[in-house]
């Protein structure tokens, strides 16, 4: 008896055979190390495939990680609507995202992974400069747009560490509303102060 | 031959004595639930020599964490200027003595632990509610302080772990006049706006 060899054709299979092998790739060879076609090649599929299933390297991550949204997306769809009220938007779509179950224990788990160890680390800050980071500072359209960026996302992170992880009463447990109102001024003032 | 027991003197080795019983008894019974009372008799000391040593219950975990700072003495630092110009004064104190080595080495390792479990996040969060979180609220002098305060910690975490846990660029190479410019307005308008 001779192994089944050679490529898989398209299906929910092969979509997780896929992941599996992100998951496999991004955990050892970091973000920066993993490419599409090294993916491919190791679930036995065209890389044709891996694209048209993930689009690109952020989405497949997201995949792996088994997010509850895909950042590269949400961030899309923030930016096509101008700079103008992006603080409020941000903190509306992250809290959003953050504060829906099972999601937010999917996020806590990558939070928590990034923060335990500078390996990890290097994994999520690959992934947040390419799906969040990058889209954040090109659209602020100014030179120092990386900085604004960075700045915005201690916020967005801070946010999270303090209401999901440490639990920080009354942030923990405030309106999102009340955290767009008092949160989206930072982060308009940071992306387009 | 009996051991030797009763209460210990004053002295080096009677403080760090002091400090492992803290140790053992933050991991132990978090932060709600360890008193200088029961770390004094963990270290056959009498209480009034705890209160002697450390002042309080935030000091004596700074000095079981080993932080290179006392934070709650910071705190009262910063707020006895009032709360002009605050934003700028508390960004420029956090930033140096997270920047500071050895000292950004524990404080990482502490931001590592709060976030790793949920016990450890009720440690941190209780020291950091104690010993920052509780003055700047009051500080404030507003019925919405306790929000201000979280609000302002939310920032800070944020700064620490996009700065010294993801660095992320330009954000972890930036110079500290610059942060202080950023963020400080951030920490003013939350705590004083």
């Amino acid at each position: 008896m001779t192994a089944r060899t050679g490529r898989r054709p398209g299906g929910a299979d092969t979509r997780a055979q896929i992941v599996a092998a992100a998951r496999t790739a991004f955990a050892q060879s970091g973000y920066d190390g993993t490419s599409l076609r090294g993916v491919a090649r190791a679930a036995g599929v065209d890389p044709a495939l891996v694209h048209r299933f993930f689009g690109g390297k952020a989405a497949l991550f997201g995949a792996a990680m088994d997010l509850p949204a895909d950042p590269g997306v949400l961030v899309r769809r923030l930016l096509a609507d101008g700079l103008d009220g992006i603080g409020v938007r941000v903190v509306r779509t992250f809290v959003g995202v953050w504060d829906s179950q099972p999601g937010q224990e999917r996020l806590v788990a990558l939070l928590r992974g990034g923060v335990a160890s500078a390996e990890s680390a290097d994994l999520l800050r690959g992934f947040l400069v390419e799906a969040v980071l990058g889209p954040l500072a090109t659209a602020t359209g100014r030179p120092d747009g990386a900085l604004r960026a960075s700045l915005a996302a201690s916020q967005l992170v801070g946010l999270a560490v303090a209401r999901y992880v440490l639990r920080l009463e009354p942030l923990a447990g405030a309106d999102p509303d009340q955290l767009a109102r008092e949160v989206g001024p930072t982060l308009q003032r940071y992306l387009n102060g």
